[in-house]
């Protein structure tokens, strides 16, 4: 078992804020299902942290693969989970996606700011088995450690291309169909096969630019006294009125 | 505006557990829209805490009520959320409610844990129109501070039941659809409309006791690699096809 340096731990906790994840090119992820994701994916590992009970559980995943055994206590130390005893790595960014919108099922999220909901978002994505996700450079950042965390390894499958989505909607050709309280009931439209999801901001619904742009906007009814859903929830409901034709 | 005493800061503060609000009977309502939406309803508001900046939006809401105006850093200092620069209310609890098991959409869950996935399905129940919610007494307590903040007020409109849920449904005559990895898909499922809708534990499932009450087990269909839904998404997608009919 190794301690950490305080010197390391310094950097492990920097890659918390946004600023030294651009510098250094490198994100955390942490706990047992992140981290088995994304050894079972592309990302590239720089270090990977874990628990004797990690290890004991996860012998086959880590074959051939360099980690580091720390103590549960300092795993807790470097991670900005609540708890964390499992594991954490250290992983290499991609460049930013780019996503064809050309056919299946593809998500434009606009504005989005919570990287809770963002990351729950990429999380359905990947359910409903859309092609990649499209966001707004003012949407929560993807390897912030809340968005990975919320993605629960759903982030190592859905590519996501941030853009100016109002350009990259108006050179493709695909139908967009957009989240509002005021649209048509979904339970009445039927999807065609190719199209593009689009939800806006949790408070402020989607931007005015982008609305010119819209086929069609849907709204899920409501049968009680809520206000609203979340948009996690949303997308979720809407994914499924989709895929469900 | 007031300067609250730090006497009254602590036992304030101190409803932030559970063995206090039992003591008291007494819970928190933190932030805008829960507090409007606890002034809209038979609750009974026992203290009330405003920023000048709540009091001015909501001067008719506030009509004939008492408050108490304080500044928006005091407010900060008693709430447990992140950020609340509105209003916070002491609220006192009401009885155990009771549901009649005999029509409607009834939400049954099974050891729900997580308090934020308990209040996004109080949310959730309200939306689709749910007569209430029957829990076990191991989910998580209705009055936490979590789950009244991630209901978005719906804590106001939709009655929950804690109660032995085996003893419980077995008196009832409705069926029970439970969400399982292994059962039929909700797609092809149609509903009645009287039910309840059992979802289990996060990790576990639903309790090997409740599997004999259950008429059904249905699961929403996977179009890609995620391993799950989170517990309150899947209760959304399942409600809306329920209703969907």
């Amino acid at each position: 078992m190794v301690k950490i340096s305080k010197a390391r731990t310094k950097f492990i906790k920097s890659l918390q804020l946004k600023k030294y994840r651009q510098l250094e090119q490198t994100f955390l992820v942490e706990g047992e299902k992140s981290v088995l994701e994304t050894l079972n994916s592309d990302f590239i590992i720089q270090e990977l942290y874990a628990s004797l009970d990690f290890i004991t559980r996860h012998e086959a995943a880590l074959t051939d693969r360099p980690f580091v055994e720390v103590s549960a206590s300092d795993l807790n130390a470097i991670s900005s989970l609540k708890s964390n005893r499992d594991a954490l790595a250290l992983v290499t960014m991609k460049p930013n996606q780019s996503i064809q919108l050309d056919s299946g099922l593809n998500i434009a999220v606009d504005n989005l700011n919570d990287p809770g909901n963002f990351g729950t978002i990429i999380r359905i994505a990947d359910w409903y088995g859309a092609k990649g996700i499209i966001a707004s450079d003012t949407t929560a950042e993807l390897y912030n450690p809340k968005v990975i965390s919320a993605s629960k390894g759903s982030f190592t499958r859905v590519p996501v291309e941030y853009c100016n989505l109002q350009e990259k909607l108006n050179r493709s050709s695909l139908p967009v169909f957009a989240a509002d309280m005021r649209g048509e009931e979904v339970h009445s439209i039927t999807f065609p096969n190719d199209l593009v999801l689009l939800m806006g901001n949790e408070s402020h619904g989607i931007s005015r630019e982008l609305s010119e742009i819209v086929s069609q906007t849907i709204t899920i009814p409501r049968y009680g006294g809520a206000e609203s859903l979340n948009v996690g929830v949303a997308t979720a409901v809407i994914c499924d009125n989709i895929r469900r034709g």
